[in-house]
């Protein structure tokens, strides 16, 4: 199985209004719910894909059970480690007229020392059955900053393959204890190395501990700085639609791939049909199928001078 | 005991950001949560000036299961009925740069016929116990908008007094079952009468069916029209804060000095002073107990003459 890990999941609530207006009161006309949180969506595209995958990190309170309900019926396994605390809402205001999102993210339950040590444990323990990990999104508070490069450093001593994706120190941390794969997009990629540039960045981000970078580039697909190369994977076309979760289904391409071995072009052209399907997709966080059936042999894959 | 029907009761959540913007991302610095909708905010006035207030109306699902855990610690009585469907929520966004509020308010759960029904039988049973009851608020999806027409006509029957505030066409129809008062504000004071002059508009709406019509007019008190004469009430002065809940708070002032059997021009003074150290409150839909105190005495009530 491949084991995806949300330390910070979320019960993410997509309101619709008319139009959103501040400082007004406005009448929500639609109101959705789905289990949040960057780890849940990589799982679900996973299983999509035909592996079976586990969830783990915290839940906890009423927010967390409802999570959890809403988990159940989906074909990934929850493994979420109960906290005293309260699971954290997102709330989504799409806006009825232009489209556009006003997000508001709750901070998320403090975790204690006792829980860290608890997930630790189960952590442990779900290691030992796992193919790959993924470690994404935000650290919720209490976790110390370090916390990912000290899951980077059990899963390399489990000999699973890594994959981080988060973002400021909690990454810089984390590049240092050498995970397999990190998957910055160009800020998280500029704040970690200094360099703007994308081919300069992602080669820089391997110096500092990464084997493998994968940098998202939006519309522009993945650069890739591996161990056996570097790659540039674009869509045949740029497309419109909503971004979110898309970045979690490049991983899920990315993890998916490593598992069964594919070369690094076919495992960056399925994580660029993945995030494009999911751009295309009319719900947020979801991929369109039949999108990504017709997409993935249609990704360019360029091999990049590393003097370019 | 004083009986406060809340159809549409809801979890109030308060959103406090940095500063909101439409279309970007926030993370909320601070999360509070009540219990809300407006004939608990009456409920918990009543309460507080020493009267025994319960509470019916709706509570469903993992949002209702909160709101009543919210309500125990309260000193007022719990008798909401269970729906299928799950409680609303409403969510202010509080801009912490300008201290203004972005207001999402969720529509809540279908009520079924049987529901209602059973609605009906437990307001029979309160009435019983009942000195007045008050009747606050919207109505959720279900309910037809004669409903406040029938509790009004059932609360009359039974020869319990009874208050209500709401607007719109439910208003408009609980009018004509002759309610002993209600309490619009200008909106819906015109809304309702199509007259813009507040004296006007509140002779107007008695002629339409109630006994007696307050009208709040923000900063300038209260307008009442009673078969014992028209009175002014304002405060000494306008004060600055959160408006959110000072009519509810004139409500519970209404009501209590109805109970007691108080004369109308102190029945005004006590809700123009509650309704002022409503708005004086830090917290939304709370009333600062000393301002109260310093203000009742203090409160301006003018006799009006009808053909002014």
């Amino acid at each position: 199985m491949i084991l995806t890990v949300t330390l910070n999941a979320a019960l993410d609530i997509t309101y619709r209004v008319p139009a959103l207006t501040p400082h007004a009161t406005h009448r929500v006309t639609e109101v959705g719910e789905r289990p949040g949180g960057k780890g849940l969506n990589v799982a679900r595209v996973l299983a999509a894909l035909g592996h079976e995958a586990v969830v783990t990190g915290f839940a906890g309170g009423r927010t967390g059970a409802e999570l959890r309900d809403l988990l159940a019926p989906l074909p990934v396994r929850d493994a979420l480690v109960p906290v005293a605390g309260t699971t954290r809402r997102t709330v989504a205001v799409v806006d009825g007229a232009t489209g556009d999102t006003t997000q508001l993210n709750e901070p998320g339950p403090t975790v204690t020392a006792d829980e860290w040590s608890a997930f630790l444990d189960a952590y442990a323990s779900l290691l030992r059955d796992a193919e790959a990990v993924a470690l994404s999104g935000s650290l919720p508070p209490g976790i110390h900053v370090g916390a990912y490069a000290d899951l980077v450093r059990r899963a390399r001593a489990a000999g699973v393959p890594v994959l981080l994706d988060t973002s400021g120190e909690p990454l810089r941390r984390g590049v240092a204890a050498r995970p397999d794969l990190i998957k910055p997009n160009a800020d998280e990629l500029a704040h970690l190395t200094g360099a703007r540039e994308p081919l300069r960045a992602v080669r820089d981000a391997r110096r500092r501990g990464a084997h493998a970078v994968v940098g998202s580039l939006g519309p522009d697909g993945l650069l890739a700085a591996t161990p056996d190369g570097l790659w540039q994977a674009a869509p045949p076309a740029p497309v419109a639609g909503n971004p979110t979760g898309a970045g979690d289904s490049a991983v899920a391409g990315l993890l998916s791939g490593l598992v069964e071995g594919l070369a690094w072009p076919d495992r960056l052209a399925r994580a660029v049909a993945l995030s494009t399907a999911t751009v295309l997709a009319p719900a947020a966080g979801e991929y369109d199928a039949a999108a990504y059936a017709e997409l993935v042999g249609r990704i360019t894959v360029t091999e990049r001078s590393a003097t370019a």
